[in-house]
């Protein structure tokens, strides 16, 4: 649940369909409500970079006379709803989070958003998102503010940095991200809400800017667990997932060595949330990978293939004639494409393939994997924007848990884990085999109780 | 239907099958009639690099046992086939054309071979392979015998030459090849036989020396189209493919400028092809693809990806250390990769997609394309491999034709046109879209009645 008390959505998902049938809401009120919530802190949070306020009250009003004369969409008809500016939607200014224009690399709007309307969403607008979706800390473009502390500018990670913003300070019902190393886990982590990221090809990718055809994802950001299972449920035309019996359930836990350091803060919280698991019946069986080599393999995919593909959809030319309207961080990033051989590339790529293999091959035996999402707390903006290079370790170390599901062809969600009073956000993620949504969700909404009860 | 009056196998597996159930003939009196065949004809041809004499028999055998109990294995039980020495078969060497030790870039017998035994094929033993299956004339390795012609040393192409020259002379029922560009049907057309490209991913590529993982396909040569039916449904449990009605069919055409010049026997030959399918109803439907530019897109993709992505399984050091040991033709091909950028093979990678795409959408209303398979007929062995660059020039005409359907991702036949006394062989070219093997081998079987008609 948000941590704004009048976010109009508080009661979840399940609790907003029950309403709007029952005549207590409508469309168009709960629409009104985020317009105004976003006029009100969307002029500090800077989750959106476009409101679309005269479409989304002509939907909501459109929806409302649809559910009028009987015809229901389904659980997600009239929930406003917040999307990444990487995809492509109609009437709307796709940015990528950049100054360029990318208006090539991106093509009109894809199969994903269409299915968001046929579920009779009502888009509010757009979110920021880091400069091409590449990393989670840019320097020339403004950094939304993480609402987890409204007196300091705490990053709220990214790339989908405003869709995170968005959930976490009641700005939508919902809202869309895409995830390629943990863009959409990492910010849901940093904001203390909950972010799925989906096994790759579950969802289309017309439409939306390529970082890295072969590892990017759709995702939601969602208030809740249950909130993510009604909306994968309704957008795929599964049933929710039901909450799993922790007791029996196997998950698998990195051991000393398969992580690089987290902070004294993240280590605590997630230490208890073992605890609370353990105490549920959960059975926690101890892993040795990804392997220091394996960390360092993939550390190699995200400096050499993915940068290589980045570099391919915008050119070289484009590149190097823009090199200075292109944030720095992305810049640095980008060069680790420019002198990559083919070979190195093709090695990298089938190198993925192996480890994706061999990872599912290790889940033998386990429901899953469960580990911190991200190894620190969200840290002040002026901390971690201070030069290229503190950038750039700020989202290489930021993202040094997430990457791994990507590599994996797996799909992982976030969920948060109960704060202490003052405290920061920390979000636990579970990993599941590809295509293993359901019993993914069905964990993420058993443990959720257990681990995400807030102390305060 | 082998030319070779004596192949056991003369009427075709449908044929053998009934003979064998009804104890006309045995698996066992089959195998042993072929390895006298191979050892009388080998020596000359040059098809097989390795026999399995006494793995065979025990096969053969084995299987004449289980039929006896009454357990048979379907259309395929007791075929004795020939397996290209790309792929790996238990208990046999594997060379993939090359003098170079290759065992750390192919694996284990793999899964298609597993569905070749389990179908009850007696595997007679390892045909010649172009080194690497790259391309599809070497200098330094020795070429088959193209069996059309028993006087002159003319070349089979490639790379599945042994394969083709198995089928033709009559060697084994049929045979197993791989096809990335063309390699199972332009030597099945220079030999005079059926041979057909499966879909990308319709037959798994574990166990098979990989030259193009994206591209790569496994193929079978067969004596006829009827065998080719036959062994497909087989192979993957489909009902054999019923004759199309021709009457009504439309076949798209390519018109001038989409096919790199023909010799002239070619050409009168693909004409009168085309007039007996008119008469027989089809509808003849002109199209101008792909264009020049497609041309050398494709042209493009085998010089740099290709080459790349082989490079890579070789691995740039063992390249370097070893170049005096490979196929001078294969150096040059290889010399390509080297120096490729990433983003030049990512761009050709998304290229390929982009031209697989529209080649699709430009079938609609299609029931398939027709074309001559090959520019050329089969020339002696001492005009193609006097120098590098005229083997060079041999293997990019001699491929043209074929190289499309790779790139487009569709599947392809090619079957034998009549030949006039004495003349050399020419082979007609089918082209359906993805997974569409059905239709293809309908067309194909209802076309070759009226195109193969032999008239000597």
């Amino acid at each position: 649940m948000s941590a704004f008390p009048s976010d109009p959505l508080n009661g979840g998902l399940v609790d907003f369909a029950r309403r709007l049938r029952s005549g207590h809401i409508s469309a168009r009120a709960v629409t009104e409500a985020y317009l105004a919530r976003i006029a009100d802190l969307n002029p500090k949070l800077d989750a959106y970079t476009y409101v679309a306020e005269e479409q989304a009250l002509r939907t909501a009003d459109a929806l409302d006379r649809l559910l009028s004369v009987g015809i229901d969409l389904g659980p997600l008809m009239g929930v406003p709803v917040a999307v990444k500016d990487l995809f492509s939607v109609s009437g709307m200014p796709t940015g990528a989070g950049s100054n360029l224009d990318l208006s090539d690399c991106i093509g009109a709007e894809g199969a994903f958003i269409d299915s968001l309307r046929k579920a009779g969403c009502v888009i509010l607008g757009k979110t920021r998102t880091i400069e091409f979706a590449a990393g989670a800390q840019n320097i020339i473009h403004p950094t939304p503010w993480n609402p987890c502390d409204m007196d300091t500018h705490r990053t709220p990670g990214g790339s989908s940095n405003g869709s995170a913003v968005a959930v976490a300070a009641g700005l939508c019902g919902f809202a869309i991200g895409s995830d390629t190393g943990g863009s959409v886990r990492q910010p849901a982590a940093l904001c203390g809400i909950v972010g799925l990221k989906t096994t790759y090809g579950i969802w289309p990718s017309d439409g939306i800017f390529p970082l890295c055809p072969s590892m990017d994802t759709v995702g939601l950001l969602t208030a809740s667990a249950s909130d993510a299972s009604v909306a994968y449920a309704a957008l795929t035309g599964n049933t929710v997932a039901p909450d799993a019996v922790l007791a029996g359930v196997r998950l698998g836990v990195p051991g000393p060595g398969c992580m690089e350091s987290m902070d004294a803060d993240v280590a605590d919280r997630y230490e208890a949330s073992l605890q609370l698991l353990e105490a549920a019946g959960v059975s926690l069986v101890p892993v040795s990978w990804p392997t220091q080599k394996e960390q360092q393999e993939i550390k190699a995919i995200y400096a050499g293939m993915v940068p290589a593909d980045l570099l391919t959809t915008l050119g070289r030319d484009r590149f190097q004639n823009h090199r200075q309207d292109i944030d720095p961080v992305a810049v640095k990033r980008l060069e680790g494409g420019w002198d990559l051989q083919a070979t190195e590339y093709i090695r990298l790529t089938r190198l993925q393939d192996k480890l994706a293999t061999l990872a599912h091959e290790r889940m033998q035996g386990l429901d899953g994997i469960v580990g911190p999402t991200v190894p620190l707390t969200p840290k002040p903006v002026k901390d971690v924007s201070e030069s290229v290079s503190i950038a750039s370790e700020f989202v290489a170390r930021s993202l040094s848990y997430t990457r791994a599901a990507n590599v994996y062809d797996m799909c992982a969600i976030t969920i948060p884990v109960s704060e202490p009073v003052g405290g920061m956000p920390v979000g636990i993620q579970i990993t599941c085999s590809a295509n293993e949504e359901i019993r993914l969700l069905s964990l993420a909404n058993a443990m959720s109780p257990i681990i995400s009860t807030r102390i305060d």
